[in-house]
């Protein structure tokens, strides 16, 4: 039996792309695409729509500014439902840079801040809702912050925005069962008209349990990648996901076939998963940085003294 | 805040040597001995007590045998408040092989036994009780078996066995929060004089939220393996759940070490985790057995034949 307004996102490519400088290219982003479009999934982000003057395009690939030309190539000639999304994050976006929905292949706009940002959010949201699209809030880091100051931030959503979606992000993928059921209640309690979404991170394998979780408490909004794929430790796996969803319009072959072909390879050349230092920033609550710079230093599989100096960074 | 009545029993080398025949030499066990006694867990599982009628010395290690004498050149000069258990397979143990608990280095005999087997699990048990031993029961499959069969193999323990503990045995890596949360509910109900234990496999990523899940429950014995190694995609990681756990008897750099100096050169050689042909067996609530021969084979990425012939078998 499935819940029919459960929709699912498919983040492979944004939150994947944090790992490569977004340098993934047109014929992969392609294939996701049409694996993502294959399997019914409701929408697929193609990446973070950020500002040109404050970063590169020498350094970044496309999915680092999601321009409306480049998704339209992507999304050339493939058949598809499949809904897209950006994410833009508070500081990062120039509005401008934004067509009216009618000009555009994208749907959804997403905006990604912390709690003390959400006033700037709520500017955001509610100019790229007056373009026409669908929005949401994805509240980071929110296991940092679980006292009266998001209460404040949800009253203040509830009452000033137009993101039809709040999502809880577990930045650090430090909670559990018992913090993803509160969080759940306490946003739909505030957000009385608004729906609820969760993304999680997998530094405690806990990501697709904590989905779960988010489920059964009601949020309708979930979050996935393909094999996992995300920063540091990664997201909850879309397969995984797709195979507890009961709901007929999924099909998760096409995703298998994906992964055999295209993320057992990468998997070869860049670097996710359950490692023990992002395990160890999960328990600790903390942002991954530290374990990231780790992987890229000779003391890689150091993780006593790496835990050490995180417990000592507590003091 | 910590449950002192929680116990953590370790079964790296018994799980993990499902892998390799039990081939892991002494140098290795009595380096995770080491470890997991600094670490301050309550038990650690040796392997299996087997029949030498049914098993050759020469193709297996000690631990698919626990001699007595070869547990005793593991512990031998290591300091430890660690208790040694050990587990047997009905039908596959000489009862007269195992001595009196006061000759023995072992402390605690824990049975595996499917639905069906219970009767003989329950002479089992009773027998090593009488010979002093701690003896728990751990119900294989379960996950296959939540009917009336359950119930009554249930009642038949609490009435006729002396096993102090009854382990959920989450087998083929296909449960979720809810029946979790239902069998440690069920369980307790009806072994309203038993301790329940949880012991789960990672096929889909659950074994730790699940293993937290049947804490939240009151289950109180919990099996963990270090870097999550076992069977197939193998367990919950010992180091999260120790992450986890607040008790502060508990050290979770001891293991960390062994991770870094043991387990990373060791997952090259051999296999266990998430890989996607586990995934699909726990989905499907079926043994690993298909997927494990597939990753023998050319085939072991080719995940939607693989998939579609369990849908095919179930047919």
């Amino acid at each position: 039996m499935y819940r029919e307004k459960i929709k699912v996102l498919d983040c492979t490519v944004r939150d994947g792309g944090l790992i490569n400088n977004h340098a993934f290219d047109l014929r992969f982003v392609r294939e996701v695409y049409k694996a993502i479009s294959l399997a019914g999934i409701d929408y697929m982000e193609m990446g973070y729509k950020n500002s040109r003057k404050l970063f590169s395009p020498s350094e970044y690939g496309f999915s680092k500014f999601c321009d409306d030309d480049d998704i339209k190539k992507v999304i050339e000639g493939i058949e598809s439902n499949t809904k897209i999304s950006v994410m833009v994050d508070v500081g990062r976006v120039d509005v401008e840079d934004v067509k009216p929905k009618s000009e555009s292949p994208v749907s959804m706009i997403r905006v990604a801040a912390y709690v003390k940002e959400i006033d700037k959010a709520i500017y955001l949201v509610n100019h790229f809702a007056d373009k026409g699209y669908e929005t949401t809030i994805n509240i980071m880091a929110i296991s940092r912050d679980q006292g009266p100051e998001l209460d404040e931030a949800l009253y203040q959503i509830e009452k000033e925005s137009k993101a039809k979606i709040v999502y809880i992000v577990d930045s650090f993928g430090s909670l559990y069962q018992e913090p993803v059921e509160w969080l759940v209640k306490r946003l739909k309690k505030i957000l009385v008209t608004r729906e609820i979404g969760f993304h999680g991170h997998n530094n405690q394998q806990l990501a697709f349990g904590n989905t779960i979780e988010a489920i059964i408490h009601n949020a309708n909004y979930l979050d996935a990648t393909i094999f996992g794929i995300g920063r540091a430790a990664g997201n909850c796996p879309l397969e995984l996901l797709v195979g507890f969803l009961k709901n007929p319009k999924f099909d998760i072959r096409p995703i298998l076939d994906l992964i055999s072909k295209e993320f057992i390879p990468l998997k070869q050349k860049i670097e996710w998963g359950y490692i023990i230092p992002y395990a160890i920033s999960g328990m600790m609550n903390e942002h991954p940085r530290a374990a990231m710079a780790l992987r890229k230093s000779e003391k890689k599989e150091n993780y006593r003294e790496f835990y050490e100096s995180l417990i000592r960074g507590l003091d």
